[in-house]
């Protein structure tokens, strides 16, 4: 049995002991909180203090960290590193590389393996990208998100004035994508690839009409997007968009040859954001146990990964049921 | 510069010179067959005889083998094995593990390493298959062909009596597909999976009824499906029949947490199924390449392949540029 740890304990915590049940090999020890433990809710074992998390020495196997990027995976990551195998989600692209660098080095100084970047994007998607590149050396890349919620620009929308709860979802551009599946090579701007949609409430004797000027023109956000503002009453938005559903597209059209065009295209349609990239995590946490097993040390990502090692079946049964 | 060399030479081997030309990092050394060399037209470098393969030992890097699944690669792998780095796109899924164990015997014999099966399927569905079924343990997969030519279907109908030309296609059911997407997880009969379409160009005088009524009612071949006959004449056969086109699907549609759907969806669109096979081949080369020269030994398949090793791009380029 592979014994795993959870840090943190929030959407993407709870998606990974789900998805912790569903694998045979793998079962849950503890789940560390930086909150007083008997506060949380919900956890399907013992939940201690990180402070505790020196203690667990040789009883866990894998800590999957479940932080946020923007402040606790920088901070605990390297932590936690010296001390155990880890898995985390970090998703600040841009910050990517001294993140790994920061992670490599607590990783080594352990004598230690840690994933860096698991999820679906990055993640599932980057190791897509990478695939789709190097079989197709001479082609054009293309990314898109959604449909679903961009928890930034939901963010964005609740700090203007008089707005009382708001959601954005992020929304593909269906002729741009069928552009795409059809053998062109659009360059495509921002507005031509995705549109914006917010459900809007407002508090009571706001003005609609700034509100929804507010949006539409904010700069990075809104601005340079096809936005639609709709404005309903508390009672429907928590009735109808409380989901956290979410998806996109890698494509990647090729040429070889002459002038044989090549398409690759990989997608995903998620009911729920958090559950996946938690079994995103709770997959590569065997990878993670299987190459600590094997001596490896210091940071890793998903295209350091081979793909049989996430499965729990052995080689021999992959080859003989699914190659 | 990683120094190629191509063993047999047909279609794909073709497709493989093409795809070296497109690698900055890769050199065509040689092409090695079993007919005389000066017979050969097209190649884009010296021709050998296969019997001076072993003089080429330290001047090529990897050897990719082109030949046939049926007769010529579990002949011919296993003695390159013993002395060149090899690649293949062996596609008989079910005597994998036995050309498996047979190469792999080769392989480790002569300290080298070898990679099997490579190719669209096997390989690239093979480990999305393998992505998805790790990813979500609990869930349904669906493979589809097409739309694209079967040759071994064609086949089967060029040696029915009176038949002059032939050509089928198979055809992925539309409905079952938007089925899955849709969230359902039908299990599908073979009817219901694909359709077949033949066009068929028959002999002056034979009797078209009687023709099509022996490709629709061919056990194994056609009578588990919707079969097609259609009968056009010699010109429009070569006109519009000689393409290479293919393609497919590959689905998972899985449960995480209580009920949310999560579907994951790889799809190939293919100009030219030979063309792709062998950029499939020449990326995993660069693999092969830096696993050997990382000291490993024996038979391999994609599913033991990290991806980052298929990139020309350094791991940190690629952590800062893709992930």
């Amino acid at each position: 049995m592979i014994r795993i740890g959870i840090v943190g304990f929030g959407n993407i915590a709870r998606g990974v002991q789900l998805s912790v049940m569903q694998n045979p090999d793998m079962e849950l020890v503890a789940v560390f909180t930086r909150r007083p433990p008997q506060t949380i809710k919900g956890a399907m074992a013992q939940v201690y203090h990180m402070n505790d998390i020196p203690r667990f020495k040789g009883e866990i196997d894998v800590m999957i960290l479940c932080g946020g990027s923007a402040k606790d995976l920088p901070e605990q990551t390297p932590q936690v590193a010296r001390m155990f195998c880890t898995v985390d989600s970090f998703d600040t692209h841009a910050d990517i590389p001294e993140y790994f660098a920061k992670v490599d080095e607590a990783a080594r100084k352990g004598r230690r393996l840690s994933l860096i970047s698991v999820g679906w994007d990055p993640g599932l998607f980057s190791l897509n990208r990478a695939y789709a590149r190097a079989v197709l050396p001479q082609g054009v890349d293309y990314t898109f998100w959604g449909d679903g919620v961009s928890q930034g620009h939901s963010d964005a929308v609740r700090r203007i004035d008089g707005v009382r709860a708001a959601i954005q979802y992020t929304i593909p551009e269906k002729t741009a994508l069928e552009k795409i599946r059809s053998g062109e090579t659009p360059e495509l701007s921002t507005r031509e690839k995705h549109s914006r949609l917010c459900y809007v409430v407002a508090h009571e004797g706001e003005d609609r009409q700034r509100i929804e000027s507010e949006i539409v023109n904010m700069p990075k956000y809104f601005s340079d997007y096809n936005t639609t503002v709709k404005f309903i009453d508390m009672d429907e938005f928590e009735r109808d968009h409380s989901r956290m559903n979410h998806g996109g597209f890698v494509l990647r059209s090729g040429i070889t040859g002459e002038s044989s065009r090549q398409i690759i295209e990989y997608s995903l349609k998620l009911d729920s954001n958090p559950e996946f990239t938690a079994s995103v995590l709770t997959a590569y946490a065997r990878a993670a146990y299987l190459m600590a097993n094997d001596g490896e040390t210091g940071a890793r990502t998903v295209l350091d990964v081979a793909p049989g090692l996430l499965c729990v079946q052995t080689p021999e049964e992959l080859r003989a049921e699914l190659l």
